[in-house]
């Protein structure tokens, strides 16, 4: 076995170690009387993401061509159910696997929008058609080296090491239609209300998704042993400096810092590092990490502003510190020496800015159009007397500790 | 260091991880006063069972040998302790901290039988027994390639990558065997009762588990790439299949699907895949998934009819799993191409049943003796009484939230 | 990619998880109105320490040289910002990442003597200032293969493989320091107010601290394949035979065995492996476990004799099993055999002795002094109404399952 396979192997079950983590971050977000149906949204579309991965995601990547639809959509039919790839005898499926838990999270992500008041099967339904339609070309779009449009945009190409783009400002847009499609709650859209029923729960999840995030950044192929390291050690002091940042500002300004803060720091953090852990030194990765958690704190208070019941923040952090991540690179990006302020030229920040807006705005449109139809017909958000009895009532599941 | 001791490091750490998650996984699903009580039996098998395995399990596979009474049991006294694999300079121990994985998970498995009613010391000497007299005989049966009698039999060699047989097959038969020797609980023993107390804590028990079944499925020895590659990929995509197929059996049958649901699928996928993720391709993994989703989704209610306490469904989800995806391998098993639709015989069949059916029966005979001479003797369910106040108080331990 | 760095990712991945672990342990262990409080402590410690390992410490090590001031403090200002290892093209970050890992747990550990009081800002401040002052020193001494005097005491050198000195004794030792300053609990410090508000959640701190753990004991550079095999087995086999010999002196003493006298034993043997798991037999692993864990069982009870109020039993279970482990290697260390069964002569056992009281003295006094510094300036303590609604009143965070 080479080292790089194995390595390709650990990190994907730490990135398939990511959605159950997030799962419990969300599900410990919540009241007591929804984290069953959170916890839900979250192992709902590692089913079915995956199958469609298998199916027709991961030989379609391999599809994208050079022209034509399938420069966009790669060619889902090219390898069905992996049946060629099965015959390699290298890493092919390993790469595969690898692939497919980006797919599964990214979707998963998008539920913290939608909290106590979707229905569990008409999620799995967006689930699907969210991964196929638009999980998977963006990802070509954006990791496919050879025609991926974002991968090679302009004079620089876009850089994006592990999915700022792809995974997290993806799963913010969508997030974002996704609220707008269900509307508000009835009852705990105030900041007021936003109490976390289960802060260890919270914590769980944050640790599981910082201690998985190393597979995330890290697995990726491609990077030489010096990268590699740099990446590992970004993934960390990022979050670090990230979490403090958000709960100086917490403290600051209402005179307490939380724990559910301190998560969110961390969360921030990642995603900021996320797109730019092989292009920063440890230094500027804790400044980028230190701007996330500031403006984090503050964006995720835009919501009550704005009025979009995005309730556990997904805009809030991973639309916002995915945009910041990915800009960053415009301006910092060393090795290569593209940023504004060291190659001297605006192309890569361009780039950066041109490929960001294409994510949010495709993601964003796709999503608010599936999620729509779902509503307009099967039906998305619960009836108004189940919301307020509790989500968890479609599981009929809850805590019974006496 | 090699890649090849890496990575069984690795795994070894994974597998290990497994056994605390089975007993969050057990401990969330039984009632809040018998948590912790559910919870040790699981630890202190890990306690119990290392000990046992260091001094005679790990050096006594070796021993196994071409005939006589070792050719069943090996020779415990081969290497006591590990004195002589202590001195080697390769792997070796690495090897017999992977395999002591095994064991302690196979006994922790058990216990899910016995739930709201052991006593906590009978239980940690039927562990003990248990693990000398069945799990480290059979293990070698299974695995040992040089004269394990299930290893090589017939023509074809029994195929049993992972521990169809020797683990989930073994736990279920024991578990049938403790649920009749402790017989049925005073109350909690109906559908209606069965009600988890912690539904977060059942689900971090199954994402440790899933998480940790990398290690179990492609830690052992000798796959190349590709096949790695497969194996890995497997454990992803039957578990998937299999919690959707779970829960659309729940949809359909009960109006609701259940978070519980979703961990059951998980974990009768996990063992399904168990034996044959080496052996079939990802479309078939699926398949095979969905199909022991299915079963098991029905095979968890056997018991209210025929009457057994097995509490937590280590029957219906290990033995029944476990049997799914040995026979399988029977009718589909491709490289080796012998099973009965590809090889066109049924020698490999005859193979799977015939090693199914030695270990369900050993391991239930084995189970039912030693557990009825512990319970004749030193007893092996609580008093009456303290099964009403709760089994925890054995243990003096309980939730204390205020 | 070299299998050694790929090793080294994973170990850092591994230790970084632990300091979650911890705050899940220490968290389950205290009142529920001091959770998010005690957890809090290790979370902030994670930010301000990495932070500060990244821009003087991992530069520092490296730096420490042969005489002088720097001899002992080694330099912080040799690669500020870790500015000059970013430009390697080996492992050298990933080097800084894995120490890393061990300065933030050391700090963490020692917040579980200030349970139910301790001011989360003012924490904050200790935990750097402490960093620097103490832990990136002490590692250095203990650690660095050059320079370092207790690295190189006498004429065997201090064997210390993964910390029983620089990690566990410096933890205890500050522990016990930072229990004097902040003085005993209103409420809550006798043996019978010492009820764990969640048994689970300490389970699973215990489980992702064991796991964890293996790649702190194993992650150090320098093993071959054999003593890296026997460093995985020994960190599975002590801290086994410790669980058992703790809970079988609960059984004895108590009438009853607990699930926080396992989780507690665990720890213990965890410990006690630290500086001797590539020095010693699995057999002498479990005999080594077995005294640690039936000492601490009896270690942790001094408290409540000799009044000082080491909530979480820092003292009792580091400064202890980390003492314990040292001194067992002057007495049986064998590879090199220079314990003194092995050797002959007590020149291991005197330099085991040395070190361990010089880095106890070390870190006590230096504690004390910061901590008393720290109290009597913003102070440390909470006010007395605080401490009785409950710590976590500043964090403005709690349960809320209804």
């Amino acid at each position: 076995m080479t080292t790089e396979l194995a390595w390709t192997l650990v990190c994907t079950a730490l990135v398939l170690f990511m959605t159950p983590g997030l799962a419990f971050f969300y599900g410990g977000l919540v009241k007591a009387k929804s984290v069953v149906s959170m916890m839900m949204l979250s192992f709902g579309a590692m089913g079915i993401v995956w199958i469609l991965w298998v199916l027709i995601g991961a030989g379609g990547i391999g599809a994208i061509s050079d022209g034509g639809i399938t420069k966009f959509f790669g060619n889902p039919f090219q390898d069905i159910g992996l049946l060629d790839a099965t015959k390699a005898t290298d890493g092919t499926l390993a790469s595969a696997a690898f692939g497919g838990t980006f797919a599964v999270i990214t979707v998963a992500l998008i539920s913290g929008a939608i909290a106590d008041r979707a229905r569990f099967w008409p999620w799995m339904i967006f689930s699907g058609v969210f991964a196929a339609l638009v999980y998977f070309p963006v990802q070509a779009w954006v990791f496919n080296p050879d025609n991926g449009w974002i991968y090679n945009f302009g004079s620089t190409g876009t850089l994006d090491w592990a999915g700022g783009t792809a995974v997290h400002q993806n799963a913010g847009a969508a997030a974002l239609a996704l609220a707008l499609v269900l509307g508000r709650r009835k009852a705990g859209f105030t900041k007021e209300e936003a109490v976390p029923h289960n802060v260890p729960l919270v914590l769980i999840g944050a640790a599981i998704l910082w201690f998985g995030w190393f597979g995330f950044n890290a697995g990726v192929f491609g990077a030489d042993e010096g990268q590699t390291s740099l990446i590992i050690l970004n993934t960390i002091v990022a979050p670090a400096a990230a979490m403090i940042g958000f709960i100086i500002i917490e403290q600051v300004r209402d005179g307490k810092s939380t724990a559910v803060g301190a998560a969110s720091g961390i969360v921030a953090g990642l995603v900021a590092i996320t797109p730019a852990c092989a292009h920063i030194t440890p230094v500027w990765a804790m400044v980028l990490g230190l701007v996330a958690g500031v403006v984090c704190a503050f964006a995720i208070d835009l919501k009550y502003k704005l009025g979009f019941d995005d309730s556990l923040d997904v805009v809030g952090l991973h639309l916002v510190a995915g945009f910041i991540g990915c800009i960053w690179l415009g301006f910092f990006a060393f090795d290569p020496d593209t940023g504004l302020f060291y190659g001297g030229n605006a192309d890569q920040l361009i780039a950066q800015v041109v490929s960001s807006v294409a994510v949010l705005a495709y993601s964003f449109v796709m999503a608010y159009v599936i999620g729509m139809v779902i509503e307009k017909t099967v039906g998305f958000r619960v009836k108004e007397e189940d919301e307020v009895a509790g989500v968890d009532l479609q599981h009929g599941e809850a805590y019974a500790f006496d």
